[in-house]
């Protein structure tokens, strides 16, 4: 998880603050950073392009993430949880209680965008849903772009925020790049979607369930991928299973 | 408030660092932020969208709050100072002179900017005050889109700047961030103001009062809120009021 | 100067180090700085509109004033020498070499830039000289514009890398979001200059000299001005010179 | 070699972490790096312009840099290696495996690019392999560009993550700066590749090979031109090899 200081902690923090606090911050968090993305898929400003959603996942994630990176590591994202387990940065009791609590913020996040914008606009937009897959022949390289762009992003949280060798409190910035690069460039051709909250809170809101399954299947390979690269090939000696 | 290093201070400060030079900070980083926000509303470049503001307001914003965090606080809106004062970061006798310097420095920016720009223009543009709301319709979502805005961004700053836990120096760049994208993704549907000095400077120097008070109510409305969720929930053993 | 760390450094440096290097870096990297700058002016590529100017010149001074701060300063603009040497952040002997140190750099920069673009498209844009004004009625607003925007890049230079309460490592983004925003905020009212050296290498290179004397004295009144307000009113019980 | 931090290392480190793991870093970070990179030039959304690949190449390759600094110095640029080597930031035993994982890491991403996107844009865009030249006119601008903007670039490089004075945690942000810079400025005029191994991985792939030499030999003049200047005038004590 993403510790960002050496400030001193109380030698045995309190039950709210191990168990509740944290799935607070990532509903809370989640909210947030759904709210905003949705937003900007539904308002598509004239002028801005690519840029205007790839920029507001981008900068809106960094800022949630560093806020709440010292409450609950800040992961805002089932894929980011799978894989920050799989390589050691969190345990596995605290796994469904956070994706309950991600899963949770994204239906409140995309309920609240669709409360604030008109809603034949809303509707055009799917809500913020991803709605780029029309025909199954689309799937492999939606799919295989999903994978690999999320297998990037979350190298950069396991090994920018776990990985003891790499870690830095600089972290929120490179999932900040990250996000925005990936939404840019590969926006077209997958949405860029990475998050399986990201698409599931929209998806319930505006009952949108096209090919959804393929914004689960996609992300969570790449956690799978990502986990299994850091804990093979890039961890240090602490985090890498072979050769230490 | 935003303390972003530890330099040694000298053990009894001088009355005029105490008292004074804080409020000429936030009325001059009030002043200058404000300037160049509305210099962007009215000059609207050319194939630039919304991505001019958004990123003048966020980048100035944050590059303000940066060099004077150390003086004043560097709140520059008086509905951060709200909720920093809500959740524990500053003095209340403090609260009016910070109101004031900041609402004198919106006057002076956007003053500034009527006297930099072709009077034609600078009357289309309203001077940069707020003129999205042209029907009562349209108060309830321009008022949630400003309460969940302000609520992201004043969290950011009161998580990011004033709770232990999890302040840090970096606490300038995700207000720019969150700024950014707030604008970005929200600007279509309230403005993105989240600050009732930015609010009440052009309004004064245009003479544009419309649906001015919508431009007080949500953001403060958004202070209290994010107050209240770092108190109860968000915050440290110290800053919370329950479950310690 | 900026002091970026606090490594080690041997007891007397060589006169090399004190003397010639620093001039060696301020060439070097006004030379690269305003390559770039005059290169975005020239290309002007289509789609970017003017954020094209305002990145290139925000991102290109920040990382060249964050490599070469701890060699030189990384001043690159000899308004900011001026406005740090009245804050007590430079020897006086050191100004005159600094200056023709920036404004040979501003030289070598234009000169590389009109070699490797279309001479037409050189001209059309003089060269990356500021030709926004054409009338005397101009003068007025673009000499505020230059005057308060350079008062505001330049606080955030003093107070970011000089005032000793105040300075942080982090200065060079500062520096960066403050070009980017002024130049996306008042590149239509000024051109956004803010640096004669940026103005005299490209001047020099096209023979384009309307009006070059603003871009001289909006930015030299600006480092008196931004030196005057940190002296008196923001700087620190050292720096500040009254009410200590 | 960048080392962002002073965590406590093993005395003796195993061999897999000392010569195969930085090689692996190489090629999975140039093979991400450069399969978002062509991804941004083939899809090229509309409404971007040339923000979209500059600011994917620059934000993609700050985020690799970033994670990968600590474990093999995160060159993922064979010019990036031959300078940091000419500064003494690697010892010459490792600059042949690095540039063999770095231009395998090209048609990886170069590969993983072209399945993913349809194949009449990917050949449309020669996938993503730099086309500018068609003439041999051309020849000299694209040179000198490619010259000084790898010159400015691995200045950034040596003088932020090698010479001992400047170097600096925040490097990556000066190398994504730069990059951003670079692109935006001078794709018009010379593509800013800067990096054979960008240039080579698409060129295999869609098997585009017109006037690909230029992109070895501009970089790589440009890598022993930042090289030269660090070790002659710019270096610290220890790096610079004259006037000590």
């Amino acid at each position: 998880m993403m510790d960002m200081d050496d400030k001193p902690k109380p030698s045995q923090p309190h039950w709210y603050e191990r168990y509740v606090q944290p799935c607070v911050a990532e509903l809370l968090g989640s909210a947030l950073f759904i709210f905003i993305g949705c937003l900007s898929s539904v308002e598509d400003a004239e002028g801005t392009g690519r840029l205007q959603p790839a920029l507001v996942h981008g900068l809106a994630l960094g800022s949630a993430v560093a806020i709440l990176a010292d409450v609950s590591g800040a992961h805002l994202n089932p894929a980011a949880s799978l894989s920050i387990w799989l390589v050691g940065g969190m345990n596995i009791t605290m796994i469904i209680p956070y994706w309950v609590s991600q899963l949770c913020g994204g239906m409140i996040g995309a309920g609240l965008a669709k409360a604030v914008t008109a809603s034949e606009r809303f509707g055009n937009a799917s809500g913020g849903a991803f709605s780029g897959i029309v025909a199954d022949e689309q799937i492999p390289s939606v799919l295989v772009g999903e994978i690999v762009l999320t297998t990037f992003l979350l190298l950069v949280v396991c090994m920018g925020a776990v990985n003891g060798k790499t870690k830095s409190p600089l972290a929120p910035f490179w999932v900040a790049f990250t996000v925005t690069a990936a939404v840019l460039a590969g926006g077209g051709v997958s949405g860029a979607c990475m998050n399986p909250a990201r698409a599931f809170g929209p998806a319930v809101v505006a009952n949108y369930w096209s090919y959804h399954w393929v914004y689960w299947v996609g992300p969570l390979l790449g956690a799978l991928l990502s986990g299994v690269l850091v804990r093979l090939l890039l961890g240090d000696r602490t985090t890498r299973l072979l050769l230490k």
